[in-house]
This record gives structure tokens, C-alpha cells and sequence, in this order.
């Protein structure tokens, strides 16, 4: 346990992933007081809940926790809050659905919440990062795939099957060239992904021949992260490539305020790290295109939460849902 | 009183329109037991709430309910549930804002619930309406104006000021060229309202010879209502018409679904008169355009409220809230 003062109650965050399972014991403020991991990769579902209960068990013992944990928060792709189970998960190695809820609750005895990672993005931003005490905000998760966690008036959107929020697959005409993986054309994602941004970039360093340190990247090397340490050195091409991800941000976040009306619009994700090179051109675009009642009064924010524990700091804020 | 069985509590519903004020007391399946109106432009607001509050006590003592009224609703133009007061509303004689619900709480001791014409619509077809059992779906009233009332999760979506679910002002490709009452352009609105759907009219008699009973109308007494007649007959062209409004509205619930998931999409208001000419294409054009997730997940209707009391009764269902 370390040494700052911890606030109960407490509760498990888990992070599951497809290679492995992060867990972590949280208190009220998202203080981690203990963390460890094991693989996905076993050989049943079965063996996988049975090494994680016990493992869970033992941290909550060495903290002298026992009785005093509030309950288990799960963050994964696929996972369906309404059913308590993960559907159709192609990154898991095992058969779909998985009633992860029952499984952990007839193993620890503890209430367990399980929600998709965009949604455990936004109770944890709400709990513990940067929506604390907001009622009514959007979490637009920006990376391998880009998602979104809806909260209005202090409720966080599930809708009739638990797929409220699928803010990446929203269309604009401003992608309606792309192809994106669900099969249609003009989604979100298409330009705010990872991938979107390398596209993106791809697309800039082909259509013109103004310099560029991107240049020396081989095209199959070129990700966000090296793109926004472009712009960062002051590359014109690389900032351009932002300019044009958080225009187009800018103009759907004007299109979601006249949906949910919400206070603040927040990024979260490896996307969201390039800052205000996409806060500016999204703020911008925003106050360009959205109705009057509207303008001015959205605020645009980068996620709180602590980059390495997010999705574990997401999922240990459910139980508070 | 009627002679129909009627089924306790009761509420008020007040319709506070430009010109006229109609209320009534309407029971909790929405039968209307009683309904009145006085005119809006009277000389102050103080004199208005009067005689209206004189009147609404005297219709309750008539039906021998007093005591018996759970609240008052009063659905108008620019009404905001969150503070309680009429902002800025420019068919409204008074100044702005208005207190109303202070003003009606202090004369009638009954607790008021104010709001929009679209929310209050939508509570109403949740109450005695098309949604009734329903916890997630969107009612958009097609009218003078496009709005949107949102229910998800069974609360409706109100936002930081009140200002969720404004549909008629959400952006799309397939109306870009033609401007907005809110100086925007590709509004809902400006295809999907009373005056869009005259613009199409125009604009498609203008752009072919076809021949059209339209075309024995002037221009300018053009209306959804002769429109919906013409089609009715046979038409092809003023087919074409609502082929055009049902694929864009279509198309912009396929967006709308990938926020709030909902079970149902329910259209309101005088347009929606046109009826299957607006659904059938409506439901081909969500089909071809939905993510997946939604396809064949959504149920498009029609408002089953009384055409003639459907403002009143949508205000009669806000006490339930």
C-alpha cells in the first residue's frame, strides 16, 4: 500500500484485454493502492476467472481490505452492461457471450458492473479525472478505434440494447470518402482513429511537396504519436494533419451538442495526448459550425486520468454508476 | 364530464400558444374531462396567469376533483424545464423571461412542470401515447418547426440548459445548400418541416415537366397538407416529395440511432399527416444506412395522440416526470 492518505470506500478496476488482464484495488479519488496483471491467453474462460478471483482475493487480504471493497468494475471491449456479458468479442480467446457478471459475483461475492471502455472512460473522468462534478459531458475515446461515453443529466446512456454512444460510427460528409470497418463510409473513425490519422497523414504527404520530417518515416511506420512529435519540432505538414483531425472533431462535437447539450466535450486516448493541436482547430471548427444556443458554452478538455491506469482507473469507477 | 370510466389522478395540461391558451384536465389514460381557453394576448402576463388560474380552479370544482389534481403541465415555445421560466420566446406578447412556473405555483398551489413543445410530446406519447411501455425512443415533431424529444433509459434528455434534443438543427449532406431560420445551412429543419417540405415541392416542380395536379396550385399557397392529398390521389410527382423528406429523415435517424439506441422513432405534428408516405421511405433509407448494430432494431410510428389535443395532452403527461 503506499503512503498518501487512501479514501474508502474502495472498489476493483479491471482491464481486460486480449492479452492481458490488468487489476488494480482503487479508493474514492482513483488512488491505486495495488496493481498486477495476469495473461488472457488461457486456456479456458473458467481457468482465466478462477486464477483473476483469487489473485483479486489476495490483494484485497494484503491490503487488510477484506469487507471494505464496494465492488468490481470491468472495462471491456464487447461488454454489454444491460446483459452483464461480453458479446461477440473477437479479441478474446474464447466463445461469446461471456457472463462475466455472474462469474465474478458467484466467485468474490462482490456486485460487479461491466461496461465497454469508451463508457468506463466516462464514469472515470466523472469520478476521478477531469468530468468531476459535471452532469452532463461527452467522452470521445480517440485511438485504435474511436468511441463514445455519453452522460446527461448525471445518467450515463445505455439505451434499449446498451449501444448508446457509438460516436465513431457516426457519419459526416466531411469523411464521406473513407471506407470504414463496419463497412460503410464516412464514420468518425475514419478520420480520429489512429489509423484516420495515418490515412490522413498519407493522404497530406502524397498531395503535396512541402517538406516534411514525416518524409523520412517509411509510410507503413507512421503513427499518431510520431505525427504529433512532428508538429511538436515545429513540422508544418504534421500540424496540418491535426488541423484538419480536430476541424473535423470540432464540427461533429457541434452536431452531439445539439443532441445531449452537454457542458464539456472530453478526449481521451492515445489520439487525445497530441493536446491542443487538436483542442485549438476542434475549438474553432466547434464555434464555426455550432447552433447559437450552443456556442460558447461547450468547454473542450483532455482526459485526467493518469495515461497508464485509465482503463483500469475507468472500469474501478463502475460500481459508482 | 364524459360518461367514459376514468381513472384517477388527474393532471392540468395547458397549451400556451401565440394566440391561445388551451387547457384541460385530462386523467392518467388521457382521457380529457374538461377543456377551455382564454386568449394569450391579454395586457400583462400578471392578468393572463389570473384568468387562467381563476378558470383552471373553476373547471376542477365543476369536475368535483378538487383535491385531486396532481400538477399542472404547461407545454410552450422556448419553455425551459431547468429554470422554470419562458426565455426569449418572440410569439409571446410579455416581456422575457417569464416565471411561469413560480406564477402558477403561487396561484394554484399545484406543483408545475413546464417545458418545450418536442419534450413535452414526447412525455406525452410515452404517458398515453405510441411509446407507452417504452424506455428509449425519439419523437421528432414535424411542424412550423423540427424538434426532438429524447426518452433514453426511460428519462428524458434535458442537458446542461435544457437544450437536448434539439434534431432540427443537427447538419446533414443532403440538405447543404439551403439555409436555416438559424443562419446555418443543411438544418433537418429545412427539409422536414412544414416550409421544407413546400421548398422540395417547388424546387421539384421547378426542376422537371412532369405532370403534377400540383401544378394547378399557386405557388406560393403550396402546403404538406395539398401535397399529402396529390399523393394521395395518385400523384407520382408529390410521391416523390415525401420519397425525398422520408429518405432524409431516414438517414438522419440512422445517425440519431448510434447515439441514443432507441426502440422506436415516432413522428409528430402536422407533417407527419403524410403518414406511410414518410415511413415507407423512411424505413427503406435507415435500413441502407444504420450501423448494424441498429439495423432491424428500430420501429418507426406514428403519434397516436388526438390530432386536436395532442399539445394539451402532451402538457397534461409533464407532472409525470
Amino acid at each position: 500500500m503506499n503512503s498518501n492518505p487512501i479514501y474508502p470506500p474502495f472498489t476493483i478496476g479491471i482491464d481486460l484485454g486480449g492479452t492481458n488482464t490488468a487489476f488494480a484495488v482503487v479508493d474514492s479519488v482513483g488512488h491505486i493502492l495495488a496493481k498486477d496483471s495476469i495473461p488472457t491467453r488461457t486456456p479456458s474462460v473458467e481457468h482465466w476467472a478462477d486464477t483473476l478471483a483469487s489473485r483479486i482475493s489476495m490483494m484485497i487480504s494484503n491490503l487488510d481490505l477484506d469487507g471494505h471493497v464496494e465492488g468490481i468494475g470491468i472495462g471491456a471491449p464487447c461488454a454489454n452492461a444491460i446483459t452483464g456479458c461480453i458479446e461477440a468479442a473477437t479479441n478474446l480467446p474464447w466463445p461469446s457471450p461471456i457472463p462475466l457478471v455472474n462469474m465474478m459475483e458467484s466467485r468474490l461475492g462482490l456486485r460487479t458492473v461491466i461496461s465497454n471502455d469508451a463508457n468506463a472512460a466516462a464514469i472515470g473522468e466523472m469520478t476521478y479525472g477531469a468530468a468531476a462534478g459535471l452532469k452532463n459531458f461527452i467522452v470521445l475515446t480517440l485511438g485504435t478505434s474511436v468511441g463514445g461515453g455519453i452522460v446527461c443529466d448525471g445518467h450515463l446512456l445505455s439505451g434499449t440494447r446498451g449501444f448508446a454512444g457509438e460516436l465513431g460510427h457516426v457519419t459526416f460528409p466531411f469523411a464521406s470518402d473513407r471506407e470504414c470497418s463496419c463497412g460503410r463510409k464516412g464514420c468518425l473513425h475514419t478520420v480520429a482513429s489512429a489509423e484516420g490519422i495515418t490515412m490522413t497523414a498519407k493522404k497530406m504527404l502524397s498531395e503535396s511537396d512541402a517538406p516534411s520530417e514525416l518524409r523520412e518515416i517509411p509510410v507503413e511506420e507512421l503513427t499518431p504519436k510520431k505525427v504529433t512529435q512532428a508538429a511538436n519540432n515545429g513540422d508544418r505538414l504534421a500540424k496540418h494533419i491535426y488541423d484538419f483531425t480536430g476541424h473535423c472533431l470540432g464540427k461533429a462535437a457541434a452536431e452531439f451538442a445539439a443532441v445531449t447539450d452537454p457542458e464539456a466535450i472530453i478526449l481521451f486516448g492515445g489520439v487525445a495526448k497530441a493536446g491542443d493541436l487538436l483542442l485549438k482547430p476542434m475549438r474553432e471548427a466547434f464555434m464555426a459550425n455550432a447552433l447559437f444556443l450552443y456556442k460558447d458554452r461547450v468547454r473542450f478538455l483532455l482526459s485526467k486520468l493518469d495515461d497508464a491506469d485509465a482503463a483500469i482507473l475507468g472500469a474501478a469507477s463502475l460500481p459508482y454508476l
